[in-house]
C-alpha cells in the first residue's frame, strides 16, 4: 500500500519520497490552493467539524449554503443541491426521476456509481455499447414499448479511458422519443470542459442554462414536448473543482424536489464545514481565473503531441486523462514500476470499468504541471515504451 | 429556513441570536473541541482537502489511515473501514453480506439508510413490528424456507424515538436458525452506550471483541455453527464521536472483503483530510476521557427526572434522545415556537421514520449542558406543557 504524505499536486511525497505526480483527479491543482486551505480552516474554526444534524432542521450552516450558491453560479442556474459525497449523486438524482421515466438505457462502461444507482431504481435497465449512438438507437427500438419514456445514463467524460460521450448524437436519437431524458454524470468534465467549465454539455455547445431558468418543471412532459430531451446533471466538487462533495444543479423547483426525493437532506448529517467552504472557495477561484483551464488545455496538448512523437495514436480532445494500453499487463506493470523508480508516479489499473483484462496506464495532466515536467514524462516514456 | 451560525454546542447562534441548544447529535460536544478543530486544520494544511484519487491507488493519506486505526481501537478489533459518509454504511456492509444470507428481516422503524440498503440487495425483505422479538420470531416462521439464512437489520438506538433494540431477545430468537446474522446500525449509540462507548451490544453485555479477533471468517457458516448468530456493525463518526464519516469495524479478512465488495474504496475519492483527522482525534479524546460519557449519563438522568416531575412517563435508559409527543401537531409546534422565543432550541419533527402523523418534539442532551441549562429547559417545559 502506498501512502500519499502530501497534497495531490504536480510534485508529491509518496512513502517518504518525492515524485512527479500524474495520478488522480486534481486537474486544476485547487485541492491544495492556499486560499482553499484557508477557507476550509476558517470554516472549521468558526462552525466546528459540521452541524451535527440534518438540513431539514437546524443543520444549514453558512458554508454549506455558500457551496450551493457558488455551485449554482458555476452553472448559471437558480439552484443546486450540495451533499456529502459525489458518489451518491446519481442515486440521489434518480430517486427524483424514477417516476418520470419507464426505461433506463446506460452506456455499458458508465461509472460504477451510475450503474449501481440505475439498478437501485427497479426500472428496467438496458445497456448499449460504449459511446455508440447507433447501438442506443437499436436498444431503444428493441426494448421500448409504445408510450414508454426512456432515460439515457452516461458519464460525460469516462474516468479512466478519458473518452467523451457523443451527447449531440445521443440527443438526436432521443429527440425521436417524447418524454425522453438524458442524465450525465459529469464528474470528470466539470471545471475542465467548456468555456466556463460547465462540462461536457458546454463542450458540445449544448449547455443552455435557460433550460433550467425558464422551465422550472424540467422533467415534466410539457418541457420535453416543446423542447426535446430533458437534461440532468450530476457533478462533484472532488475532482477538478478541488473541494469535496456532490453537486446537482437545476431550477428552484427541481432542486427542491431532489432534496425531498431521498433522505440525504433530511436523514443524514449535513456536509463537513471544511469541505463545503473549500468547495465554495474553489468554485470562486475557478470562475475568477479561466486561465487555469487554458493552462490545463495547453498542458494536455503538449503531452498528447509528445505521445504522438512516440508513435502513439492519441485523440485531440482537451480531456486531461490519458489511458495507455501498451502491450500486456506485465509490460505495463514494468513501465509503471520503472517510472516510479525514476521518481514519476502514474497509475497502472489492472481492472476498472472500461478496461480490458490487461488493464491500462492512466496518466492525469494537471494545470500545475510545468512544461519541463511534461517533457520529462515524455522522455522517460520514450525510453520505456 | 434556519441557519446555524456556530458549532453545534450547548449554546449556539441561530439566525443571529443565541440559543440554549438541545438539537442534533453532538452528544459529547466533540464536534467543536479545540483539539479536534486543531487536528482538522493541521491535516488540511498538510494534506490539502483530500487525496483526489481512490484508495485502491495512491489515495491513502495518513489521516484516513489514522481514522481507521483509531476506529479499530475504539472497538478493540483488528481493523475498520472508514469512508466518506455514515449514510452509506449499511449499503456498503450489505454488499459484502448479500451472498451469505437469503432473507432480510428489518425492524419496521429502522433508519431510512437501513431500509434503502436492504431494498438495494434484491434479497427478499420482510419487516417486523418495532422492537418486537415475538413478531420477529413469527416473521421468521412465516417467511423463512428450510435451510435459508436470515439476516436481522435494526438500528441499535432509534434516532428520533431514542428507543433501544432488544438485542438479547433478538439473539435468542436467531440462535435457533443456523447461519443467522444480525446487522446493527449503531449510529446513535456508539460513543454513548456501553462502558467503552462501543454501543448497543456493549450496553447489553453482548460485545465480545474476540468474536472479531479469533474468527476471521466472521460471516462463514463455521462461525455461526460454533458461535451462534454472526454480528455486524455500522457506526458513524458524525454523531457522538464528533468527527464525520462512516465506520465498519471487523476482522482483517472481513474488512478487506468489505472494501472489495462495493466501489467506495476503489471507485470514489478518499475521505476529506479534515474529517478523517477530526475523527481520529475525537476517538482518541473519547477513549482517554470516559468522564465525558459519565457526564452525559448524569445529564440524561437529570433531565429524565425533571420530565417525571412534570408527570411525564419516561424510560430510564442512558440514551440522550428524548421524543415527547404532547398532544397534537399544533400544540407541539406552539411549544417549539415558544421555547425558541425564550431562547431554547429543540426540534419539532412533523414526520420521520417512527413518528405518528402528529410528529414529535425531539430533545437531545449533551455532555456539555450544565445543570442550570437542563433545569431551565425543564422549567420552561413546565410552563408550556
Amino acid at each position: 500500500m502506498h501512502v500519499l504524505q502530501s497534497p495531490p499536486d504536480a510534485v508529491v511525497t509518496i512513502d517518504g519520497r518525492e515524485y512527479l505526480y500524474f495520478v488522480g483527479t486534481g486537474y486544476l491543482g485547487l485541492q491544495c490552493h492556499p486560499e482553499v486551505i484557508k477557507a476550509a480552516c476558517r470554516a472549521t474554526e468558526r462552525y466546528g467539524i459540521h452541524s451535527a444534524t440534518t438540513r431539514a432542521g437546524f443543520g444549514n450552516s453558512p458554508p454549506v449554503l455558500e457551496a450551493e450558491r457558488r455551485a449554482a453560479e458555476l452553472f448559471d442556474v437558480p439552484a443546486a443541491f450540495y451533499f456529502a459525497t459525489g458518489y451518491a449523486g446519481n442515486a440521489i438524482l434518480l430517486a427524483a426521476l424514477q417516476d418520470r421515466f419507464d426505461v433506463l438505457l446506460a452506456d455499458e462502461l458508465s461509472h460504477y456509481s451510475v450503474l449501481e444507482a440505475a439498478r437501485q431504481t427497479r426500472l428496467p435497465l438496458f445497456t448499449f455499447h460504449h459511446r455508440d449512438a447507433d447501438d442506443l438507437a437499436a436498444a431503444l427500438k428493441k426494448n421500448l414499448g409504445p408510450g414508454r419514456r426512456p432515460l439515457l445514463l452516461t458519464d460525460g467524460v469516462f474516468s479512466v479511458r478519458g473518452t467523451i460521450a457523443p451527447l449531440t448524437e445521443y440527443r438526436a436519437v432521443l429527440n425521436g422519443y417524447p418524454g425522453a431524458g438524458m442524465l450525465i454524470d459529469d464528474a470528470h468534465a466539470v471545471g475542465v470542459l467548456g468555456r466556463h467549465g460547465r462540462g461536457t454539455l458546454e463542450h458540445f455547445g449544448l449547455f443552455d442554462s435557460t433550460m433550467w431558468h425558464n422551465r422550472p418543471r424540467l422533467c415534466s412532459s410539457e418541457f420535453t414536448a416543446e423542447g426535446g430531451c430533458a437534461t440532468f446533471l450530476t457533478a462533484t466538487a472532488s475532482k477538478a473543482i478541488g473541494g469535496f462533495g456532490g453537486i446537482i444543479p437545476g431550477s428552484l423547483d427541481f432542486i427542491e424536489r431532489v432534496k425531498r426525493s431521498s433522505h440525504w437532506f433530511d436523514g443524514a448529517s449535513a456536509p463537513v464545514a471544511a469541505a463545503a467552504a473549500a468547495t465554495a472557495k474553489a468554485i470562486e477561484l475557478l470562475m475568477a481565473d479561466p486561465d487555469r483551464r487554458t493552462r490545463l488545455r495547453s498542458n494536455v496538448r503538449k503531452f498528447k503531441d509528445g505521445l504522438r512523437g512516440l508513435g502513439l495514436e492519441v485523440d485531440d480532445s482537451p480531456v486531461p486523462i490519458l489511458c495507455l494500453v501498451l502491450g500486456d499487463a506485465e509490460n505495463m506493470r514494468r513501465i509503471q514500476t520503472e517510472l516510479m523508480q525514476r521518481g514519476i508516479a502514474v497509475a497502472y489499473l489492472p481492472a476498472y470499468s472500461g478496461l480490458g483484462t490487461e488493464g491500462g496506464l492512466r496518466i492525469a495532466i494537471f494545470a500545475t504541471h510545468t512544461e519541463a515536467m511534461i517533457e520529462r514524462l515524455i522522455n522517460e516514456l520514450r525510453r520505456l515504451v
